[in-house]
Parts: C-alpha cells; sequence; structure tokens
C-alpha cells in the first residue's frame, strides 16, 4: 500500500451471517486503520445499500476488477467461494483473510489467533491467512493463555453448539421450530417433537439432520472417516496447528443445542504440570480478551445466552480434576460470529494494519 | 412374605414425577409378580384416584402404618423424607428401595443397577437398596456391559440433562420459558432471552438458576467443595460404587440443557485394553437394554427428544480415540424418568420380588 494513505479494506460476504457481525465490529470501533471499506457479496446482493460508519456503502458484486486497490481482503463466503476468489484477490495485491475452511490445513497458510500466534500474519507464502473453525476458536483465547503458561497436552472438549454455526438459515430453522412447540407438552413421548414440527408445516429439510427445539444434537458437520465429524476433526486438527503443538492429544465430540448464538465447551486439558486453580485464574485474568466468571459460592458461570454479543471468551466452572494429575476441567462460552468468526478476522486484519 | 400370597408393593412418592412414570410402567407390564399394589404420598395427596393395572387405586397419607403387611417399599421422594422413612418401613418389614439420594453412598446399602450388580440386592444390612442417580443411570447399562469386557479405567464425561431432572417443577418452568421466547428474535444480544422471560411475568426463582430456553446452564444439583457441584460428584462415586472400582479415574461436567426428558452424556471412556469399535458394537448388541443407534453413513444418532419414553439406553457416535490409547468416545441418551429413575427402582424390586 502506498506510504501515507490508508489501506482499502474489502468484506466479501457483506451480507451473510458473519458478515453482517463483521459490519457491525466496525461500526462499534472508536477508530479504524482503513481508508475506504469495500463491500462485496454474490451478484444477488449488488446494489444493496449498507451503513458502515455513518455513510451509505453499496454492495458490488464479486469479480476480480471489485480487488482492485484493495490491501486487505476479509472473506466470509462458503468454502468453494474463498477457494476460487482468495487467490484472485492476491493476484490483484491484497492480503486474503479468510473465514470458510478452504484453507486453514495448508501448510503454506497460517491459522491465527492474534492472542496465541499474531507474529505468523507476516508468514504467508500464498498471501492468505486463514481464520479457525468458530468452535476451536470459542476456546482458544482461554487455552492459550493456560498453555503458554503450563504446557498443554491433552484435550477432551465436548461442544455445546448454536444453531448460527450453521449461519442465518440455522438460526431461521430454530426459531421456526420454537415458535412450532411453544404451548405444547411435547418431549414426553418419543418423536412428538418431530411430529409438532410436521404439524406445524416445516420442511423435513433441516440444517440439524433431526429436531433442535427441545432436543440436542450430536452430529455437526460432515461425515468424515471412522465415526468422525468434520467439526470434530476440525477441533483437533486446528488446535494443534494453532497453539503449535502437533503431538497434542485431542477427542473431541460436537453437539448441536437449541441456543441462537455463542458455542460453549465443556473442557478437560491436561498440562505439563500441576495447575492449581488460583493460577488458571491468574492467567485468565491476565488475558484481556478473557472474562472469568467463576463464583460457585455466588453461583456465578457464564451461560450462551448471556455471553452472546460480547467479544471476549468467558470461563467458569474451573475445577481441578479429582482423579487426573495436572488437570484442569472449565467451561468456556464464545460468541461463534463475533470472536468465533467476524472478530478474530477483523484483529488479524487490525494486526496486518500495525 | 407368606409362602404362596403374592407380596405387597408400596409406591412412595406415587402422585410425583418418578412416581407417575412407575405406576405408567407396573401399566404397561404383561404380568406383575405383585398381590396388592399399595399408593402413598403426603397428606396433600391422600384421597387421590389413581388407575393401576384397571383398577381403581386410593393414594393413603405416609404413616407407619401406611407399611404394616408392605413386602417391598419404593420410596420416590425427596432425600429427606426418604431418609426418615426407608428406616420406618424397614422396621414395620419391608424392604425399601429408594430413589433418593439419602443412602447411595452409605457402605451399608448396595447401589444397584441390575444389569450390572444384580446379586448385591442380597446384602442389604440395613434393608434398604438404593438407586444410582439419574445422570449415572443413564449411561451405566452402555458402561458396565464394556467395563466387563474390557475393564473401565478413566472416564471424562460432559452431560446435557433435561429438565425433568428436577422433577415436575423443571419440566413445568421449561414449558413456560419456552412460550415466552416463542417468535421473538432473542437470542442475539446478551441478556434479551432473560428479559424475555421476565416480560412473560415469570418468577424470578427458578430450579435452574439462569434461563434455560435458549441456553444452556453449566450447573447441576448443589455447591460442593473446590467448585464441584453435587451432581458431578455423584457421576464419579456413583460409578465408582456401582461397577466395584474404586480406584476408577472420574471427570464430569454436568450441564443442563433445554430437554424436557431424557439425559444425554458425551462419554470419554479409557480401558485396560484396546476397545476396537466392532468389538463395542458386539458388546452393546449382547445387551438387551441397550439400543444401538450408529450409522454415520445414514446420519443415524439417538437424540433426546426420540429416545424419550423408551425403557432401553440408546448408544450412538461411537469412535476410536484417534489420540488416546484403549479409549472409546460415545454419545448415550437415557430417559432419566425411566431408566434413569422409576424402571431401574422397579427392576430392582422384580429382582426382589425373584
Ligand atoms: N456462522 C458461523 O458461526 C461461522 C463461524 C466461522 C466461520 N464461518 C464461515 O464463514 C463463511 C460465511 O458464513 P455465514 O454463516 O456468514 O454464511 P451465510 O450467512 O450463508 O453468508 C454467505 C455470504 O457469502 C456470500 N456468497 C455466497 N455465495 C457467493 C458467491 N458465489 N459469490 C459471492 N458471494 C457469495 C453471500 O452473499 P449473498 O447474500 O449475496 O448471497 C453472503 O454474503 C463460511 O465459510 C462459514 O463456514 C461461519
Ligand atoms: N426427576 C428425576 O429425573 C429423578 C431421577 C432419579 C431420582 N430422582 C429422585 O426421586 C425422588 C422423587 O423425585 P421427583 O422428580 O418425582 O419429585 P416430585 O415430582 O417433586 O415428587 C415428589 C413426591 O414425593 C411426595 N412427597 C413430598 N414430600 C412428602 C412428604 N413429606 N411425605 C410424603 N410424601 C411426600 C410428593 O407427594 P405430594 O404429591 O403429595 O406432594 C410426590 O409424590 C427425589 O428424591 C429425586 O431426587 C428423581
Amino acid at each position: 500500500m502506498a506510504l501515507g494513505t490508508k489501506p482499502t479494506l474489502a468484506i466479501v460476504g457483506a451480507t451473510g451471517a458473519v458478515g453482517t457481525v463483521m459490519i457491525d465490529i466496525i461500526n462499534g470501533r472508536g477508530s479504524v486503520p482503513w481508508g475506504e471499506i469495500r463491500l462485496i457479496a454474490s451478484p444477488r446482493s449488488a446494489g444493496k445499500k449498507i451503513t458502515v460508519r455513518g455513510a451509505e456503502n453499496t454492495v458490488v458484486a464479486l469479480s476480480p476488477e471489485a480487488f482492485d486497490g484493495v490491501d486487505i481482503a476479509l472473506f466470509d463466503v462458503p468454502d468453494e467461494v474463498s477457494a476460487e476468489w482468495a487467490p484472485i484477490a492476491v493476484e490483484r495485491g491484497a492480503i486474503a483473510v479468510d473465514n470458510s475452511g478452504a484453507f486453514r490445513m495448508d501448510p503454506e497458510v497460517p491459522l491465527v489467533v492474534p492472542e496465541v500466534n499474531a507474529a505468523q500474519v507476516h508468514e504467508r507464502p500464498k498471501g492468505i491467512i486463514a481464520n479457525p473453525n468458530c468452535t476451536t476458536l470459542s476456546m482458544m483465547a482461554a487455552l492459550g493463555a493456560l498453555h503458554h503458561e503450563f504446557g498443554l497436552r491433552e484435550l477432551v472438549v465436548s461442544s455445546y453448539q448454536a444453531a448460527s454455526g450453521a449461519g442465518q438459515e440455522g438460526v431461521d430453522r430454530l426459531y421456526a421450530e420454537v415458535a412450532a412447540v411453544a404451548g405444547k407438552q411435547v418431549g414426553v413421548r418419543g418423536g412428538d417433537v418431530a411430529e409438532a414440527l410436521t404439524a406445524a408445516g416445516l420442511p423435513e429439510e433441516t440444517p440439524f439432520k433431526a429436531p433442535l427445539a427441545l432436543n440436542v444434537v450430536p452430529w455437526a458437520g460432515s461425515r468424515k472417516d471412522d465415526g468422525w465429524t468434520s467439526e470434530e476433526l476440525k477441533v483437533r486438527n486446528e488446535s494443534r496447528k494453532i497453539l503449535g503443538i502437533p503431538e497434542l492429544k485431542v477427542s473431541a465430540t460436537c453437539v448441536r443445542v437449541p441456543v441462537v448464538t455463542t458455542h460453549s465447551l465443556a473442557v478437560h486439558a491436561t498440562f505439563a504440570q500441576d495447575v492449581p486453580v488460583e493460577q488458571a485464574r491468574r492467567v485468565f485474568e491476565a488475558q484481556p480478551t478473557v472474562v472469568l466468571q467463576d463464583d460457585p459460592e455466588r453461583m456465578a458461570f457464564p451461560t450462551p445466552a448471556a455471553v452472546v454479543g460480547e467479544e471476549p471468551t468467558y470461563v467458569g466452572r474451573i475445577r481441578q480434576a479429582l482423579d487426573f494429575p495436572n488437570t484442569l476441567d472449565f467451561f468456556v462460552c464464545g460468541d461463534n460470529l463475533r470472536k468465533g468468526a467476524a472478530l478474530n478476522t477483523y484483529e488479524i486484519a487490525e494486526t496486518l494494519a500495525g
């Protein structure tokens, strides 16, 4: 970018669930380092007006020319759109920061959580930087801080994932299902929740494979080998890459719950040394992007419905495992559309802008 | 009991959430070994008529005389009522089978899951047999079968617990909360779910410590030392006692979810030897009270809303841990009011009747 001029930022997918939160975050910042902010989406949205920092901004259709003059392009679009278009943005001179799954495990693409490995934004042979999956991200600020201090060795996690992890379509489906079961005495005989959804005329096709209202669904993502889901393997592989621990032992079970936004995780983490709860608390308190909410006496703990919309990761229910040495159990909540997606991507862009 | 006469069964707490399911189970059985079935509850319910196996039965108030002639008394009442009255039933000549937490960890009281340790019903120095907590019970048929074959060593579990674990009061609250949020775009800003509950006039006092609709609550039971909840310690201590493994390593995180009935658990279980998934499947298939529902290709897995009302424990999502030797990850669903409470108690009574 030319010396003295402010960099141009592009948001590709500005009209989606993540893109909308991205604009929210930019509008909420006291100051931003950007000159022009360009909004890009599919031709369907071209011409749409969106207010960015007080000025009306017109969405343009994705095209190679849309990247002319762009310094940093944030991609909040489906995998296949990122796979095709991030390299084109780079060719046109931009650095691409991608929120999709297209490049995360590419050894030539850094996978960045600024609190954990900010310096890696500068090692980007392909001109692309990847943003982790939302489930992994929701615990990374907390885990990264503990790892730095105590050396993480093993991780057993169970997720409580929100509907918006499946995009706006997921949110709409959950609202429709809640409306369909409300006021009915269902959930007391097998299948009566499903019957209530059918009776209300909801399409059989759902992003969740099973009813989500008054239910939990132990499936997120697509089917991978040996019974694992893509989401569970992402938690394992992305945690290893972000933390720089290729041999980290991980088992994850990913479960969708009827929560609109904010992923929660029950974490059982084993370290290279003993971690007294008091020391863990101090580490969390020293980490500006983590909020400690953990007071059993006052029944203080985080829940997703209270944390949604917040930028930090909330941590509570911290306990030293009674039977496993060097092990902590705790519960984290992180807004999957903020730290889990738009916010982390934006923080990468801020790191690049310096 | 007199030779040749059928034993008399008493149900103490016949009007509660568990007691109601108990009567359901008795009504659904092809045949029962009982002569008289006596229904007992608080004086509030005395005189109430309930149909048991086609005949109208009148609830009597709890009193020492109510146990006269009773051979087996099933207690489905709060802890303090069991603590006081189970010994009185025994004094009057009955065997007490208790569903509350009052006697579970008493070394002179066996804690029985018939599939796992049926023989222990005969070792009852106090005349009392205890039924485990519903969260522990929801996974015990599955875990007991695996332990018998492969030798269980370690257990990391996260629960997805239903509202009815907190009794009828919990169910009523969840229904009221779902009605209060239905049709509203809440769950997108911190606290707006809570505001919707207040706006709908719901009492602030709730059995769940936080909103449960469109939320999950990482707290169940009461506060114990070092940040643990009573529910989490029950999972640890009762699993050890039932399986007869005093040194079993256990970490549990108990989380309430907006499901009406049926508890689910994500289980990470380590054994004394390697457990290929195919062998685990064979063990589950050989266990009559376990249903295997696990076909990733067809997206078949159990969910609580489909399993509610069923007697067996459902198991799915079975995976061999990628990084932990001798370890399986799986997901179980068990109806907390059936196998998790009334059914297991009833099976103990059936075992006693021979
Ligand atoms: N939701 C989450 O929690 C989350 C978290 C982390 C990462 N992510 C990832 O972020 C990405 C966006 O997710 P989302 O939930 O925001 O999805 P979404 O709500 O479906 O939005 C998709 C966006 O991509 C645009 N788009 C789709 N196809 C396009 C095309 N062919 N050309 C140009 N633009 C196109 C859409 O534009 P139109 O409006 O014009 O169709 C829209 O702006 C995905 O890769 C997702 O996996 C999501
Ligand atoms: N819900 C579960 O998932 C679950 C699972 C396992 C174990 N348990 C245990 O089972 C027991 C019953 O639970 P629940 O959920 O069925 O509770 P509930 O719905 O509140 O029912 C309580 C029952 O106890 C009776 N009762 C209360 N106080 C009494 C008194 N002073 N004298 C005589 N009867 C009295 C009530 O009679 P009235 O109707 O006359 O008041 C009612 O029949 C508890 O110990 C609970 O911890 C529950």
